[in-house]
């Protein structure tokens, strides 16, 4: 089989079109637009002078996330969740995976008694919105750090190394990075590999749709899972230097 | 007083900058972001062929609307209606309202047993976002219905024309169309109009913040969103045309 | 047109039989049955010694409101909305309007750190119970009033003058005033109106109906408007006094 | 003891003035307003041409009810139940309990493939709402039943006997009938009985509120209960034949 | 009749096998798992050493009481109160009666501030379970108060007296002593009974399923209740004895 | 470092004492009690002849799961979800895992028209609960199979393979098998691994805690997961023919 033969005509090792755009909206002290092709997600960074009661008083900060989607961001429109009252189980299992990863970069205590919540909203869906959600709230969470730094509020980076995630998974037979949405429904299995900048990893989250996969599969798709991450985070450096 | 002295600087009758950008995401049958200054909301409309329970069987289409804000579409990050597991009050009157503006200018019969969700979900908040989210969602109800006529699955336009919302208020004593956030915030009177492209008021919604407003007042007020309606609706016009 | 064409058989201008009841449950501090015809609504005033969080220790009080229907108030019985599990937004949207027209005739520095809750419950149904509410809250918020300086908890009357809303609308092309259910669902146009009693506008919540209703059209509908109010808080003047 | 050392001054087999008002409004099918006293309950029952889908097809019909308080009922403010999102424990409790005694009373194959719903609606309270509200919900239903039989829908009548219900406790070791709120607080036992015009028990509730009841106050709390539901019963008739 | 026609097989006035298991589980103060027959109830009390807000600073503990049936404790199953997002009626009544009765053995002052939490959670259904929920529960209880006087954290036993619940009910006729599921179904009258080991009555909740009860029966049944329950604390006592 | 430098002792390869007991409650079509140590789920397998909307007409089963702790289940007392009236991400997240892995077992089109639901209550925690509820709820399926041949509404056996779990983690920088609830706590990563019989990978979920894990350590991980289900899977079969 050749690369070619991947519904979206890329490589089996090749991302898609992945762009960052820093500054989105005004109001939040990171906004970042992140598009991994044609999934588009917008991800804010707000800080609070305030802690979850957990952590009152232990001079730790903390990182949440949260997730939606517009009711049109899919291809058939989707029940609004708050419409619905409430959030959904893919919805919240996708939260808590976006804001451990990125709790996964920040040391707490540099932080101080503060909360950043990144909000990861998926304006247009196509694939990979949880990989996307994370790659681009990383951008924004360390905006959020400039600001802080600006105003004096935080004198040294809480941000330990860099984070991103993309998906990785098995499309006839072969493994391939970075699915779209008519190639992760066709996909058999379906992994999430979420790891930093020292090539470790934070979070693996893999499912077998069809059959169960071989550890020879899940060898390769770890390989292509370092190589794609590898290179968002290089453009999450080029992003952040612009 | 001169114009100049509004916080906006604009002209006391100057709307702000308009723009209406059509297709903005690719899956609704109609997508815009409309922004009226920094007020971004993206306003989709979705086809779908079936009704309510209570239209059912009767050759009768159907037009809703469901808004939202993003947490940190506003200054300070507000909690996510999901989360709540409620939607508010505002939210629910300020839906109700973009659904009756929507439906008075739509021909239910021409439609059919159809139903069309405007969703008009806010980006970014600088004031006026369900004026904006209005006349947004006109031009995607547009879009929409010339998707349904493409396909063929309608012969004669259900439209029946143009409508559009502004915001205007008393600031300083003085009638000023198209409010931002922080003339609002100081405005003694706050009114949003929804006027159809013949000079008829489809709603009017009127609040005296401080003190209550005279007749006089409620004339110019009146004056300045015909003004400022009509200025939005050639701008609609425009836009479908581009 | 001759005004007994309206299907009450009132002329255009008149109001219906109104009745307002001071003292009708004997818990609470002010005690409300208003009449607006076959429309009865029960509206309680409640004083409590706490303000909401947003409030506290700033030496100002609160007013606020809440709405219901008894499910079988109506002709035919609607669902209770604490077994529902939530309050429609119809509901949510008349009590957030009641809670405006109210505190906006109050000096809620002179009412120092207390909340006054009016609870505005429809017992029967027959068009026009918001406005019936705020009409009869008006009242009962005044025994409250009347209640806290018996007592010398408050030295100054914080009420700054009166409150009442009235319904208008067009009728086979004619404004009328003061609509019963038969009227308001045969109606092209319904506004609500709130003023005091120095003929200030507090509210205006119109609607189109059916077609868009001209500018003239508006002139009409507010001069009965202002002379029905005039004309209600006569009414309640004179049941204070009794 | 004499029985003038009741906190009320009534003798210890006394009930409270007992009022029984019908049509007191005029959607409802049946509309009584009933007054133990100072307690005033508001049930009306409300006949619709449906039953549960449990019982769909099978020729039989279905009695139920729902209970509420209004806010301002009680002496102290409530939260409103459809603002808090739930109903209570106690409300849920007190509905079943109408619903399970009124239910006793019909012969639902008579009354054929409808469902009476019986709301009560406590306007004020002091003491025994529950059981003026089955008091009074009997009363409703038979109205509702005249009601159905007067438009021929059913031939005969489905109510089979009277059913009412008092409560008893026992105040400084004597046994009492028709507690009121200061009462039934100081009450060691409070006792609900529900019984028929045939002098059978439907439903009996008893809790020890201080010290647990022997077996010979028991039998006193039965036969005040006796006492009061057979005057109940009376009333329930001369009310009905008014 | 003969006692062999129940259908159990049982003598009229004979308790199933009664089992009462302590130290079920191992990390609450106490666990028991209590058996009916083949009803199941596991029933656990944690201490907490706080308590609810009307109490705060009074002195006094608490005792409160949960109920769950797991969705396959029953014929079919049934729905996850967790998912369909609230508690039902039934539930309810279970749970606040459960506390109730546990309260009534308890001088709260002896407890100080600390709360248990009696869970009650029906592992296998077949009639009683609220009965042998009570009954056991007792039993936890007493554990957890060893557990606070060996901690130190007593002095004196906060436990009154002993409490335990029997239903009886009157099938074909005749009262018979703790229905199983078979029985209760076709049992023309049901009745809860929860007493103390000094013969006092702490609860009674009957209903007439069928044809309302006369005295006579209502002393048939209660005789029985007292000779089962006598058995059932003879139970308890050889338990925590053991 | 020696594998006894556990806390709990055990090699670092070896799993606690694991049990699986068949038929522990009687209503449901398959109920298992499993025990991973001190880890106790009750896992109950309810055949019922329906499925969701989205199959229906398809010719297809159902397999689901739910999952619930009891609330002392834990070391300290949860809220009751049911209580709360929402179950928790955490709650959903396993139990949608859960489903997924049972699903991954069964033809659904073997099944036929039928859901099976498996609940997965746990009794007692000590960590590796949803590992023992997925080794456990296979062998309640397995039951339920058996039940549906043995009535003759199958008559191929629609599980494919078997299913079991067990976590995995990296306790002071070394692998170990079957991490209880102290050791879950200390570790830097801990990682579920659910595989089938042949080998295969089914889901994968592994978080680091502390450091991020390095493609070595996952390799460890991997082939423990491996040894721990391989037993798990013998000791179901075991369980099975008793």
């Amino acid at each position: 089989m050749t690369a070619s033969s991947r519904p979206s005509g890329r490589a089996h090792d090749q991302l898609r079109d992945v762009r960052i755009e820093r500054g989105f909206t005004r109001h939040a002290e990171g906004s970042v637009l992140v598009s991994f092709g044609d999934t588009r997600v917008l991800c804010t960074a707000s800080v609070e002078a305030r802690v979850p009661g957990f952590l009152r008083g232990k001079g730790e900060g903390w990182v949440t996330a949260e997730y939606g989607m517009l009711p049109r961001s899919t291809n058939t429109r989707n029940d609004r969740e708050a419409a619905r009252g409430k959030q959904g189980g893919r919805t919240l299992e996708i939260q808590r995976l976006v804001g451990r990863s990125l709790r996964a970069c920040v040391d707490r205590r540099a932080l101080g008694e503060r909360t950043i919540t990144l909000d990861c909203d998926v304006l247009q869906a196509d694939g990979g919105t949880r990989c996307a959600a994370i790659t681009g709230a990383y951008v924004a969470l360390c905006d959020a750090m400039s600001w802080l730094r600006a105003r004096g509020e935080i004198t040294r980076d809480p941000v330990l190394g860099a984070v991103a995630a993309v998906s990785v998974g098995i499309w006839q037979g072969q493994p391939v990075l970075d699915l779209d949405y008519r190639e992760d429904s066709g996909c058999d299995t379906d992994m999430n590999v979420v790891m930093n900048d020292g090539g470790g990893f934070i979070e693996l989250q893999g499912t077998a749709e069809g059959h169960a996969f071989r550890r020879d599969e899940l060898d390769g798709l770890l390989a292509l899972a370092e190589k794609g991450v590898s290179e968002l985070i290089a453009l999450q450096r080029a992003a952040l230097a612009g």
